[in-house]
């Protein structure tokens, strides 16, 4: 029997989310469907996160058990063959057996994009939250570190004390960094290389928009957290939430109280860490 | 009567191309849409270069004429309003009333991005070519230069000595650049910021993928120029055809023996440029 462990990309856009639902397109049904098709067999995936309807994933990680002769880089041709090109195998290895994508999962990294420009780029559609109005981003950033740390998120949660399941879950967690950053958006960017030394009106009248990029990486999360935070975040920046009312948050555990849940369009699962490599056989 | 010009990007993905045609969703239709919505009356809208099915700008270039009392900015603040998120207006400015899109244009600039990954990232699947097989880059890169300059572009047209609408045409075209690219492909690339620092495998194992732009600036292009040049470069990067057999193809005036035309995703149409401003009123 071999484990097999898969790092996954995948736009969330047309998707019901990861998990599985009979007569909905979902990730982990996606998957499930080509591996019964390798294997032979009904051979469940199991992910490290729930990412919902819409999240898109850089370093998602999967993994699945199965009699076989295929090897890993087998495997992930294989399934980059069967798979629509939405859902994309980036790495696959043999692992040790007792490896579990969710239960041996250390630590996950989130980010969430926040185009700051006039105008959205046609490109950036479906894979970041416009927010063309005023923010105070000084703010936002201070705000973003007092997420770090042990604390009792249930002001974040889809759901006082419910996991993606419904089920009671311990609503306190760590968060290792949560910060915010500005970088340049590249959705209307002008083409590489000699056309960056022409003058093209188009491109050169205007300098080009930013993006705010919120990146939270943590043992673990509720459901909605992430998306809680951000859209709490955006609170402090349109001057609705003070610094202080934002730590009374935490004590309050009352969930009207922190900012909206934001769409799930500039949602990636970025990140999944392990303690250890769990690789066996060639690299 | 004002005359409007609009700066287009637009992902082509979802369109029947540029051209508006009865029946089919294209842009110059969904523009045209909008237009009369805004005027009250049936508008005309010409475009700097009509983009095949699939095909992407991220300068196009139009222009309208209406008898109306909206200034540029609400144009262009109606228009996104009103049209799909696939198509988004950059930039609208009143210009002088002989303007004419298409007719006043001096150049234009298309880019076609050949992603080098062996895996293509989900996010790119509608934007670039996936080509994961050997190339002599360096030999595609010196065939690039061959096209610049004022040659006869019949092997490389769709059908000889046609345009757009199947008239007979000067193949005799005027390349001003014409260069091949690397850059690295950000398909995939990690979160931004503090992540950066961060030991994530996933990202870290594998250096990124490159891709190749092909970028050219010309007069004015026949009909899948852009795409049959591609497809001739990668001909010279399989060693299909030898530098020298590729200069032949201008005197052969034979579209059989240059490349296929390489399909639309990769394809962009980065800018246009006009000799005068033409603008009027406040900029």
């Amino acid at each position: 029997m071999k484990n097999i462990k898969l790092t996954l990309a995948y736009d969330g856009t047309g998707f019901h989310g990861w998990q599985i639902q009979p007569g909905r397109e979902t990730i982990q049904g996606a998957l499930a469907e080509v591996a019964e098709r390798l294997v032979g067999c009904r051979t469940p995936i199991h992910g490290a996160g729930r990412t919902d309807a819409g999240v898109h994933a850089l370093g998602q990680v999967a993994n699945f058990r199965a009699n076989t002769r295929l090897g890993a880089e087998e495997f992930q041709r294989a399934f980059n063959a069967l798979l629509p090109a939405a859902i994309r195998v980036v790495q696959a290895e043999e692992v040790e057996p007792r490896f579990h994508a969710r239960w041996d999962a250390q630590s996950k990294i989130y980010q969430y994009r926040i185009h700051r420009g006039r105008v959205l780029g046609p490109f950036s559609r479906f894979y970041a939250l416009h927010y063309p109005f005023p923010l105070d981003e000084q703010a936002m950033t201070e705000a973003a570190l007092a997420f770090e740390g042990e604390h009792d998120f249930t002001s974040f949660a889809a759901s006082p004390g419910a996991d993606a399941d419904g089920k009671e879950v311990n609503p306190v967690r760590v968060v290792l960094r949560s910060e915010l950053v500005r970088r340049p958006a590249r959705d209307l960017e002008p083409p590489a290389g000699p056309l960056e030394t022409l003058a093209i009106p188009a491109f050169s009248r205007s300098k080009p928009p930013d993006e705010l990029v919120y990146v939270v990486h943590g043992r673990s999360f509720l459901r909605n957290m992430v998306r809680k935070i951000v859209g709490t975040l955006l609170e402090v920046g349109r001057g609705r939430l003070s610094p202080a009312e934002l730590r009374e948050l935490f004590e309050a555990r009352d969930r009207s109280r922190s900012g909206p849940t934001v769409p799930p369009q500039g949602l990636y699962l970025a990140a999944v860490e392990y303690a250890e490599p769990w690789r066996i056989g060639t690299p």
